[in-house]
């Protein structure tokens, strides 16, 4: 699940009744922390104004109103800064951290627009910084590399994945994909460290519409791949990672994977096509216990729902796959790309109305009550 | 399946071979009969006019023409009944049973239209009488309790079921809902003791077509309910006890559950959108050897074959059943009312189509001679 | 898989590189006798004048220019047959071969179209010459009878197949149909000797289309089929012998039975439905294993994802397979009829469509570059 940002901030501004005061009381100084990661973490440096106004904002926010004297006149840059501090005069330091994690979370806003175009002009990603892109004979494997976050979904994967499969898609040497997880897991889906601080209503509103955005073009980049692709369940796999593998053409798993779609646990909903693709697949009574109750699959459960293609031991689980992998990726390119063409077609229209309905219903989950109690409980039980 | 009154009746009315013969001989006197108790069991108290219609007819049918001397002109009652009796004059007893079981029928006609009128203006039930509803925390549950006969579906179930899903929908303490039966069964299916007696084809397209549409909104009920609806199978379930389990989001069976649908056996056809949802669940091979032969199932064969979720133990179903709903009821309404909505949505006009082919497909096998002859098959091999 | 013919002699006319020199040396040879083979098979004989332009063909191409004295003028026929033969010159022996090659080729092709032309007016077909047609009860049991060729469909069985069904179905005392193959073997599927020789690329064209029409209707009388149809797998099937297990109501298989669908493998796609049935029935990650990838399946493996009713020890599967065709056959007819027509109704416009594209594909891959490698493959590797 993409789970948007901005959670515990957005208690402080909901009418709730007060079982929930001390999550209020820690919450600004957590946000204000994160928003300062966060600036780090963007790519793009913000303008001289933004950057003065930060500064200002942070030094109010940490050390009170300006007591300091002015710089000499000639330091250009000293005077700017005092100036941008001093002006904010006796501002309290909590409406100066949440100032200061507003504009974080504008800037960050406006950063995934900017990928967002950038993916729709068809520009291609040339390093890939979460993820690693090999080529073995005629196969590309692609595997999810965060390792330490259980291979998590960041935003940047949501970008680097399609990526990847564009670039898988459009090498004419390559027939078939390998999609899987570096260490012990497959992937926990997204990243719940996405959590974050929004502090105005607009705010949240706006990003669980662009995360709506990412989420849907997310899921097209596996609708679309027109070349066979192969799951290799190294490990467990949650949420976004599980209802993705229907989307996949084959899936193997080893006997340490887990499949696991908490949606009602957190008050959220299916993505990834499950609420069609799932029923389709399993039935509607194994497909709801998942769906519906987030049942927790072994590795021969989903195999014996038909989610799972073969279960190999995990020891022999990597060889097992490479033997197939090359076996396959010698057939007929064409043959095998008009093959998927066929099979898939005949629904393509639907999934993507599907995908299109279950974001829609997820910008409304995100920004629903059910969502915020199952997030606040999420983040208290990890503490 | 529901069975329409008047099987044997019927076959004074249709030309056939004279095999059926003995059966003829025996039709009118256990129409007769069965005409008395399904008399008493109306709800509503017939009119004056009809009251003395039948008392009239009765008496004619069992003592012959009246020769009892007028009663006294001031005794108005008994000279009314006595004037109705021998206002019969040399009526024949046999045709005084045919116009009594017509009388009987068409009152009985008259009240489920009374019925279906309530239902459709949305009148609540208060009370049932031949099911058990019940709330355990966040959770409806709706026991069949019709044990003697292993809880088969009668007249009134058509009503109370739907209604019971109606007040499990709309009270909002209710997060989900649980549909068992009491006693060792399941459930057996509409109770074929309907077979009842409808002397005219008149009455008999008449009743078909009033059970097609009683059926058709049984079924809608299944297919509208909003909460997660899970089945407890405690025990052998046949007909339309077992299709509706494919309208149920969760199946869970005992182990000494078994899955029939003798459709094809009895001269019927599918119902509860089993000709969609069988091949959808199971895979056409699977389907059709339930579908089309009637093919018994064992609770793990059902399981395999994606129509049941799981199986347990008889001691222990109860105790596995009720952790399970304690857990699920738990769960955040919102998010599983919408998943449900999500999930089931994808095909919600397709069931309504299927459902309502189905159900004129059934309006014409109950007229049908395949039909009349299974049930001819049915009522023997029972005596 | 309908393989049309002239995959060999095609080489002659690609612009190719030289890789596959070796088989365009032996070709013209090869093509000259099946060409032979092939004129024995042909059920009209055909007229005069082609006849003598053959044999004139076949001389010049086998003892080269005549060199015989003319006959005496009295001799009507000796001297046609010289006058035909002298006629032709010097014309080279691979060139009368060539042309030798083309006229059988189009008196094949015209015979393609006579069938087609009967199959479409409705005209009965009395005599079987490669399936055995019998009544069993009111069970029809069809056995395809090419056991030295493992019962691979050969162009006749495109035409008797759905002759059979048509008896079948307009048989009344008949009520359901069994579909079965005599000795080791269920059917190889399409026979690999179709492989023939033809000439010209316009010729190639025709016959691919021609092969498509018949592909296509032969497809369309599995699913207009209105009996229940069983299939008794006895033994292993391939490419269109699994295929059209989809559309046969229930499978039963013996233990022996395997399941190939090498469709990739020879540069070819899906046929029989299956790019939308197989994904139905079983999920995508099993469909695709054998749709993309050609993996067999074991009798078991096929039961388990739903293509199979169900697997019987192979030296009991004769005696359990006539057990319920015996009973089920008994079942009241008009029901089941119905019932199959409810079942089947809702997705046969869907069927007609896939079946049509999957058919306009495969006129495209026959056409195509890597069916011809792949048919080299499997020529080269079988001698």
């Amino acid at each position: 699940m993409l789970v948007p940002r901005g959670i515990r901030s957005r208690l402080q501004h909901l009418s709730q009744p007060t079982n929930h005061c001390r999550t209020f009381a820690a919450s600004s100084e957590v946000g204000f922390t994160k928003a300062q990661t966060q600036l780090n973490a963007l790519k793009k440096t913000p303008d001289n104004e933004a950057k003065l106004r930060m500064y200002a904002l942070f030094k109010q926010a940490t050390d009170g109103s300006c007591s300091k004297p002015k710089p000499a006149a000639d330091d250009f840059i000293q005077t700017a800064k005092w100036d941008a501090w001093n002006g904010l005069g006796s501002m309290p330091k909590t409406d100066a951290k949440q100032e200061y994690i507003n504009i974080v979370n504008a800037l960050a806003l406006a950063e995934l627009h900017d990928n967002m175009s950038a993916v729709d002009a068809g520009e291609e990603m040339t390093n890939f910084q979460y993820l690693i892109y090999e080529v073995e004979g005629k196969a590309a494997k692609i595997t999810l590399n965060r390792p330490n976050t259980k291979n998590s979904l960041n935003r940047e994967l949501y970008f680097e994945v399609p990526a990847a499969f564009k670039k898988a898609s459009e090498d004419p040497n390559i027939t078939l994909v390998v999609l899987t997880g570096a260490g012990e897991y497959f992937s926990s889906g997204t990243d719940l460290n996405n959590l974050a601080h929004i502090p105005s209503r607009q705010q949240l509103k706006e990003t669980c519409e662009l995360g709506g955005s990412i989420l849907q073009k997310y899921m097209e980049s596996f609708i679309d791949f027109p070349k066979p692709l192969i799951a290799a369940v190294n490990g467990p796999a949650m949420g976004l990672a599980v209802t993705t593998l229907a989307l996949c053409d084959v899936v193997y798993a080893s006997d340490k994977a887990t499949f696991m779609t908490p949606f009602t646990v957190l008050g959220l909903g299916p993505e990834g096509c499950s609420s069609h693709l799932f029923p389709k697949i399993m039935g509607y009574a194994k497909a709801n216990e998942v769906l519906l109750f987030g049942k927790k699959l072994s590795a021969q459960e989903a195999k014996d729902c038909g989610l799972v293609t073969e279960v190999f031991p995990n020891r022999s689980f990597d060889e097992e796959v490479r033997h197939r992998v090359a076996q396959y990726s010698e057939l007929p390119p064409q043959s095998m790309r008009s093959t998927k063409g066929i099979v898939r077609g005949w629904e393509k229209d639907l999934l993507k109305k599907v995908n299109k309905q279950e974001c829609d219903n997820l910008v409304e989950f995100w920004q629903g009550k059910e969502f915020l109690e199952a997030a606040i409980k999420f983040v208290s039980k990890k503490k």
